[in-house]
C-alpha cells in the first residue's frame, strides 16, 4: 500500500503533481498533515512520521521514503506504463538521473540561498548560481521540448516545481518560460489546484 | 564505453571508491582533468566537457551523466552483480533511493553551510542541521551495522565521503565513528589511496 503524508501548498505539491500526471490517484492514498509554515501558521503533526515532521513522506508496505526528488524517482519508475520515468536499460536513464540529483543537490540550494539572500565564496565554488542553473536549462530545452528531448518526465514536473509557486522567479528566459507555461497548463493541473484548495479549506 | 572524467582528491575521488569496491575497474576507463582548486592551484579543464569544468562527469556511450549521487546510483544499478544496490523490485529500493538523495540534498548542503560558516532561518527550515544529520545516522547504524541494513551499498560510500576527507568532522558519536572506521578499512582503499597518490604526482 501506497500513503503519501502531505500538506496542501507546500513541498509535497509536486509529488500530487506527478500522481496525476500519472493517472495512479486510485493507487496512493493521501494523508493531509499539518507542518509549521513561514507565516507561523500550522505546527509539527504527530501523525506525521517523518522524522523533522517534513513532508512529503511516501510510506510503501511500511517502507518510508523521504526527499520530493527521490519520491518521484520511485513513483515514476514503480509504474513505468505511465511514462514518466526513463527506465533503466534506456540510453538517457544516466542522464534522467542527473536531472533528478542535479534539482535537489544544486538547482534547489542555489533557489534557497538566493530567498536567503546568501552569498560566499564556497557557495559559488559548490552550486555556481543562477546564471549556470538557467543556461542548463536553456541549454537542454534548446533541443527540447522537454528537458529529456520529446519524452515528458518527472523530471520536468521535479525541475519546474519551484516556478510554479513562484511564476516571478522563472528566469526571463523565452524557452524556459514557454516550458513552465507548457507544464502549467496540463490538463492534470486544474483537478490538483482545485484539490489543494480544497484540502487547505478543510484543514 | 564508461569514461569518468576525474581530478584526484577531489569529490570525485567517491566515484573511484565505488568503481573499486564493486570490482569494475576494468570497465570504467579513468581521464584525468584539472579543476581549479581551493588553494588557487589548477585550472578549468578544456578537456572536461563538464559544462561547469567540474568533476565527476561521467561519459556512458556519449550520454553524459553529472552529479556524484547520480553516477554512484547509475553505476550501481548498471552492474547489479556487484551488490552495492537495492535493485527495483526490492523493499528497500525506496529507502536506497531516500539516501542518496538525501545526501545530495541535505547532508551536503549542510555541510557546505558549516565549512563556510553561514545560518540563517531559511536554512534551518529547509535543511535543518549537523543535530538533525547525526540523529539519522545515528537511528540507521543503530539496526546496522550499514545504512541499509546487513547490506554494505553505494549509499554508505557516498554518505561517508565526507568523513573521509576531513575525519575530524565525523560527528562525535561511537556508532557513526566505528562506520567510518569499517568504511576507511575496506580492502579496497588502500590501491585508491595510492592510485590517487600517483595520479596526483603525475598531474
Amino acid at each position: 500500500m501506497l500513503t503519501l503524508y502531505h500538506a496542501p501548498h507546500s513541498r509535497s505539491t509536486r509529488i500530487l503533481d506527478l500522481i496525476y500526471a500519472m493517472g495512479i490517484a486510485d493507487r496512493v492514498t493521501v494523508r493531509i498533515v499539518s507542518v509549521p509554515r513561514q507565516d507561523g501558521t500550522g505546527r509539527r503533526d504527530p501523525l506525521n512520521p517523518h522524522p523533522e515532521g517534513k513532508v512529503p513522506l511516501l510510506d510503501h508496505d511500511g517502507v518510508m521514503i523521504w526527499e520530493s526528488a527521490a519520491i518521484m524517482l520511485y513513483l515514476a519508475d514503480l509504474f513505468p506504463a505511465a511514462e514518466y520515468t526513463v527506465p533503466e536499460g534506456d540510453a538517457g536513464r544516466g542522464r534522467f538521473l542527473a536531472w533528478m540529483f542535479w534539482y535537489a543537490g544544486v538547482m534547489e540550494p542555489v533557489i534557497v540561498h538566493g530567498v536567503a539572500g546568501l552569498d560566499h565564496p564556497v557557495l559559488h565554488t559548490t552550486y555556481r548560481g543562477m546564471a549556470e542553473v538557467t543556461d542548463r536549462l536553456r541549454k537542454a530545452l534548446e533541443a527540447g521540448p522537454w528537458l529529456m528531448g520529446d519524452r515528458l518526465t518527472a523530471a520536468d514536473l521535479l525541475i519546474s516545481s519551484p516556478f510554479m509557486w513562484f511564476k516571478d522567479s522563472t528566469p526571463d528566459d523565452p524557452l524556459i518560460r514557454d516550458w513552465v507555461d507548457r507544464i502549467a497548463s496540463l490538463p492534470w493541473q486544474a483537478t490538483v489546484i482545485e484539490l489543494e484548495n480544497w484540502h487547505m479549506a478543510a484543514a
